[in-house]
């Protein structure tokens, strides 16, 4: 096959022509007979209309008697009305109300009188009282037009008004073939180098599910022109719109484009957006083919951007566009002027204003999509944002969760996460987000109020004394408190068996031997760098020493699969991964808050949590910590 | 059993100390172990930890070469440097990194130079273009704490990660028990007078499951101390909640109360909200009771107000407030200081300002939770809202959708609602809303910039005119717009076979008829008082002349049902009934605007629908309507 050439086409014209190509082509939604007890949230395919009035008789809505009001004329407290017994009934509220009578007199305004008569000293208004035929809904109203929810409410009236079964829009099952030789399944236990887990299809079925169509999952096929094409042409029979997953591209082993090409017509190949360019606008019949890229993160906003509207068009479903907020670039964003850029981003609303930190942006990192608050669409032929310029942000969670988040942003101890799940399993629904920035990273966010606290362990070289000399370097007279959290062992990470023989931190320089190191402004690489130098190690001798990693798992991660010997970073790392462990040093990680959100809730129960027993508990099952007077507050400055 | 009294407790510390009750009893989430495959939109019930990196080998990142990367050093334009066969490997994206490799060189900076053998002009950076083990998430990393919301990103990264099974809340399963005499079920064909179909259930539980927990109806019980005993004992036995619903007033024959606490406690009788005063919260061990009006108004509001913390408490899920705008209140709402009242009201976004108006606020109009766009929470010991004041609203539909409604305030007829599905069946998610208020009120909502348009129908006594007389008397100087929509006709709608033998409008005046009227400033009321006048009737002496429905289907739903013999009103109402009809004249029906409203995109639409052959089709199908010339603009100002 030729090398081909993806379009570059702004995303709004692909989509607009996209639907309005398909729409030509006959796509529109379908209905079928749905049982209203199962309707909750599907849509009308056709008006309903009210079978029966409600209510369908004329209801007594009170207790106490019912008469006709003629006969209460002229009754007032001076000249009471005498009705005997026959000119009135006593009726219960729901009772029907008896023939020739027009109102009911609640039971509290009936005065007994003895024997069987009353007395009425007010006058009675025809029809007070009574709930008459059709006073919530007359049979015949329309009580939804086409295109319209079914909410619980709706499904009460229907009920009412006698009508039991509806025509619904016909829930649209959309096929999702996966593409790949390296694809395994998800059940795969171990899975080998090169194979790649499939949870793709999984994500797409989610948000289908979320937007009201159904996914049909197919076996992943090989990468094999042939093979696809079989794949496509059976879900095209059983679906009404098919998804391929992976192979959108151009390379040697993208087949998709050609496929559909077979079988349908190719409108688009390639949306000047970023993520999520190698994506294909095709359809055969009046059955949307969409290629949607193999990272899962191009793939999540290709879904969102391109596929969304597709089942829209298909279900008559509205979308309200994510709510925009305004918030604060934290970090410039450069933007290529090619793409339309949706760059995702955490969100913290610290001392007042809300701040859009970026996301890592790697397209294979689903993780970022767990941790996004928020989305920044930033236009084509735009220069990006410039860090503290105002942007708009398309919000993926409600504003209100975010504003009761706990910001946590400097460097990575698992004990974070711990603290997270110890406020959450207290008070269900308690938000904390963390960023692992590194040491000097939470200095910073702490002085440019991009976080409510963050984890600092910084060893002074010269005093060698912990964080309080950069406190006094950085954030001399801001209003920053430092409390105090634990004591934690620092030293190399080594292989299980410990192949290489390492001894002490000197030995990293040992030829033949691979390090892992920390990103630079880390309190651990600080320490690397302060322990070479003191060792008078050459760091560029150091094979690995510039590989960096942000976070002590991610460190062990990578010495526990082999490719690396050796790294600095915490036991309770080392203990996860059941890796050797070489201790160097104590060293002190506190936590530095800013003051003002001293005064918010979740950020006293962040310090609660600090000094629970709860959490005493778990710093012992991790390893590697002591912890004394937890909570203390450490004055500086 | 001696007559009770409701106690009248705030709402919100009832429901502080209810929640602090059960807690205090044991209710908290319950886990259970759930595949991630099913597990969208459940809530972790403890922190999930990834049993594997994610990448779990480095992988290439790019097409390309894989190489070490000291092999590049120096490499320049100038001084390119050369690589052999055996010195690189060749690679696509997703590959394994090859042993002794650090790095890849996308295909488009590799100079081929024949042969075997391949030159670079650019050093290489260790691990570039390289996806290193664990770059998303690694083995060990806490993927989310407790009582969080599984996305479908979650659930693919949870795949990533190998985590296949995850302990998550269990769904509560919550107990629905209807009691009643009157009670039928749904599925009953022909509801006998004094019959009321079940439908409360079905709200309930659709209600619930919005909510995340499952709902299971038992049969409706009879008003029977016993029955309902056991009824709730084999609840409580299969259920982690229970809803008793209807006979939680004081009443005759409500038993709730004694039945709640003869199984176990009943904390509160008697709220003071409204509707919804006649609520019990109760309990049996830790398994919440609650007693939940009949009428279900009250009970959607006490669902909401009372069940919805219950469920957050059973589930850990965290509710969002709904969102709150500003609205101009455009009636005076009274408020009784008594109680905290809750009141439903349509919003309307017109002239650019959010107004609210009131809906009908009868307990037992369900309809009016299918019209209502936002609820007004009035506080105890307020006196109220003034019309024109600025007022909160909490949102049960989004803003957005409320800004994109064409507001429709006027004269009732039919053919609205043709309209609505029309706009809705041509671009679906097109929303109208409309108030019957009869024509003079639409004269009021347009004068007041309360809706964008209106029907009206107004004869002129004087002149014999239609519509424009009013126009002239009442919006003189205004900036509104007439356009033409039908002529109808309108007359006696009288019951099939007219028993009564009624001839002409006079025979209203007949002794023994029983004459049911529409509401004033309702044009057909107009037209009635003027028939009237004309014909020298004592329209005190008329029977049901004061008798007000503000519907034509609402007076031809009661001629049907015989509750009264005549009323006047359209042929179409009569012929959707099958109703006898006299006719006595025919009228000019149009719709008002607001001048600016025509500038709106969906306004546009309504008026190109009102032209449409689709519409003229309804009409013809209605009955009873001419169609000259509609959306012809009349001038008259």
């Amino acid at each position: 096959m030729a090398f081909q050439y993806l379009t570059n086409s702004p995303l709004d014209k692909a989509r607009d022509e996209y639907l309005a190509a398909l729409s030509a082509s006959g796509l529109a939604p379908k209905g079928e007979a749905v049982a209203v007890e199962q309707a909750l949230g599907r849509l009308t395919f056709k008006a309903v209309y009210a079978l029966r009035s409600t209510p369908h008789y004329n209801a007594c809505a009170m207790d106490g008697i019912a008469l006709n009001s003629q006969l209460t004329y002229g009754a007032t407290e001076t000249t009471p009305v005498k009705l005997s017994a026959s000119q009135f009934m006593r009726v219960d509220t729901g009772d029907p109300l008896p023939q020739g009578c027009d109102c009911v007199v609640m039971i509290e305004d009936v005065i007994e009188i003895g024997g069987e008569g009353v007395e009425l000293a007010v006058a009675a208004v025809p029809w007070q009282h009574v709930r008459q035929i059709g006073e919530d809904i007359s049979a015949g109203d329309m009580i939804l037009p086409s295109y319209q929810v079914i909410t619980p409410a709706v499904q009460g009236a229907l009920l009412a008004c006698g009508v039991r079964e509806i025509s619904a829009v016909r829930k649209p099952l959309i096929g999702i073939i996966t593409t790949g030789d390296e694809i395994v399944p998800s059940e795969t236990e171990e899975p080998a180098e090169g194979e790649i887990i499939e949870f793709n299809s999984r994500i797409f079925a989610g948000m289908l599910a979320q937007w009201g169509a159904a996914a049909k999952s197919y076996p992943t096929v090989k990468d094999n022109a042939e093979d696809i094409k079989l794949a496509l042409e059976k879900a095209l029979e059983e679906c009404d719109a098919v998804i391929l997953n992976a192979g959108s591209s151009a390379g040697r082993e993208d087949y998709s484009h050609s496929v559909i090409k077979s079988v349908g017509t190719v409108l688009y190949h390639g949306i000047a957006i970023r993520p999520g360019k190698p994506t294909i606008l095709g359809y055969c019949g009046e059955k949307p083919i969409i290629g949607v890229p193999g990272y899962p993160v191009s793939g999540i906003i290709v879904m969102e951007q391109l596929v969304k509207p597709v089942i829209a068009a298909i279900t008559g479903r509205r979308f309200e566009a994510a709510e925009v907020i305004s918030a604060i670039a934290a970090r410039t964003l450069t933007s290529s002027l090619k793409y339309r850029e949706f760059i995702r981003v955490r969100l913290g609303y610290v001392n007042e204003r809300m701040v859009a930190v970026p996301l890592e942006s790697g397209a294979g990192v689903v993780s970022s999509f767990i941790k996004a608050d928020g989305i920044i669409d930033v236009p084509q032929n735009s220069e990006g944002v410039r860090a503290g310029e105002t942007v708009k942000v398309h919000l993926l969670r409600h504003e209100s969760e975010i504003r009761d988040t706990v910001v946590v942003t400097g460097s990575h101890d698992p004990l974070i996460d711990e603290l997270a799940d110890i406020l959450s399993l207290w008070k269900p629904g308690s938000l904390l987000a963390s960023s692992h920035v590194g040491s000097m990273g939470g200095i910073m966010a702490i002085k440019r109020a991009e976080a409510h606290l963050g984890g600092i362990h910084l060893l002074d070289e010269a005093s060698g004394e912990y964080n309080i000399p950069y406190l006094k370097r950085y954030l001399q007279g801001q209003d920053a408190v430092l409390i105090r959290c634990v004591q934690r062992v620092q030293g190399l990470i080594i292989k299980k068996g410990n192949p290489k023989g390492i001894k002490c931190f000197a030995d990293i320089a040992q030829p033949g031997l691979s390090y892992v190191n920390r990103q630079k402004g880390a309190g651990t690489r600080i320490l690397c760098d302060y322990l070479a130098a003191k060792e008078n190690i050459d760091t560029e001798a150091v094979y690995g020493y510039l590989r960096e990693e942000y976070t002590h798992t991610g460190v062990a991660a990578i010495i526990a699969a082999g490719s690396a010997d050796t790294g600095l970073g915490i036991y309770s790392a080392a203990k996860l991964y059941d890796l050797d462990f070489i201790p160097i040093c104590d060293e002190q990680y506190d936590f530095l808050f800013a003051k003002n959100a001293l005064e918010l809730d979740n950020v006293q129960q962040f310090i609660k949590a600090l000094k629970s027993k709860e959490f005493a508990v778990r710093l012992e099952r991790m390893g590697g910590y002591t912890i004394t007077n937890p909570g203390e507050l450490i004055t500086w400055a």
